[in-house]
């Protein structure tokens, strides 16, 4: 099937460029069309309460996903449809060490759909504890 | 009303996680379609002569969030069709202390209407005397 | 022609607020319809190899616009498609000083087509060697 337009079913396709390496935990691009969800950057806190349990960046990690899951619920929509994830870390070596278990997290949460991506580590974000804030987007087909 | 789809007029519509606490000054969330306006990162300058006028944060992000408006404009687009804000600033400890100013300006300039946010502390931006740089999106229905 | 929707062909348009200094090298805001794509976070390796062959700024940026044309393709969008480029440096100086090496390669790459556009001086990124990170969205009429 062309990589042209959305999947036929309507749903975000990811777009893979002849020649390259496979991408590892993200899509190269994602091509879509349909309503759109614009989640807050979500850092790892308890939503309910808006405090932190944790300073460990894989915990956070996990808890941001969960709550970036629990957004696109309130859309009616799923992790099938993230586009999009820019992921703003506070620590390169913090991050680097955590790779593997943020992985298994995110599969664990999301499961083995892999949107577009972007990474970079800022000097800091608005919550002191905050190691990670996760910002995302998802479209709906239809 | 339910949250699945955009609002019954069309407009952008917040999302709220049941049992999550009320987002201050911003949206956990926004669904929306329509034509998409993406406004280039918005600094606080004078528009007309690309140069600033005060080192203050918060004059500056007035001006910034001005800025955004005026492109919304162009796009014959309002604040009411703003879903995401991306905001950059260069000192959290000045943003955290301007903070109570920042939300009083916000609130003049853009009024009730909270989009999705992310904020993170950069190293730099490119201009040398911004403070704070305005990344937004807004949805248009129709 | 009016600013208020895209342009009669359907593409991107670029918005100009009355008055407003003439951009360089970018649009103040860009209108648009259509499907989305949304390309990852690019950095200036061989797509083939991922791997480095540069640790030049520029050469990594021709290379990195490169990337994000061939994920662009692969969705059937071109560089006139492009609504939204947000960068990440990891040195305001570096990036300074090689602004016009960087202009030069953007248009021979990308051609006159300028979208809205944001840039940040990040901490770091996660790849060790990049200077540059961009992250890419295009919007394709139809």
């Amino acid at each position: 099937m062309s990589e042209r337009t959305p999947a036929h079913d309507g749903m975000p396709r990811p777009l893979h460029p002849e020649g390259w390496a496979p991408p590892v935990g993200h899509a190269h691009g994602m091509a879509a069309a349909g309503r759109l969800v614009f989640v807050a950057g979500q850092v790892g806190w308890d939503p309910a309460t808006a405090t932190f349990t944790s300073d460990d960046v894989t915990t956070q990690t996990a808890q941001a996903l969960r709550n970036v899951v629990a957004v696109l619920r309130a859309a009616d929509a799923g992790p099938e449809h993230l586009v999009r994830l820019t992921w703003f870390f506070v620590d390169r070596d913090e991050y680097l060490r955590a790779r593997p278990a943020i992985g298994a997290a995110y599969r664990e949460i999301i499961g083995r759909h892999y949107p577009a991506m972007a990474v970079a580590m800022v000097s800091a974000l608005v919550e002191e504890r905050a190691r990670v804030e996760i910002e995302a987007t998802a479209v709906v087909p239809g």
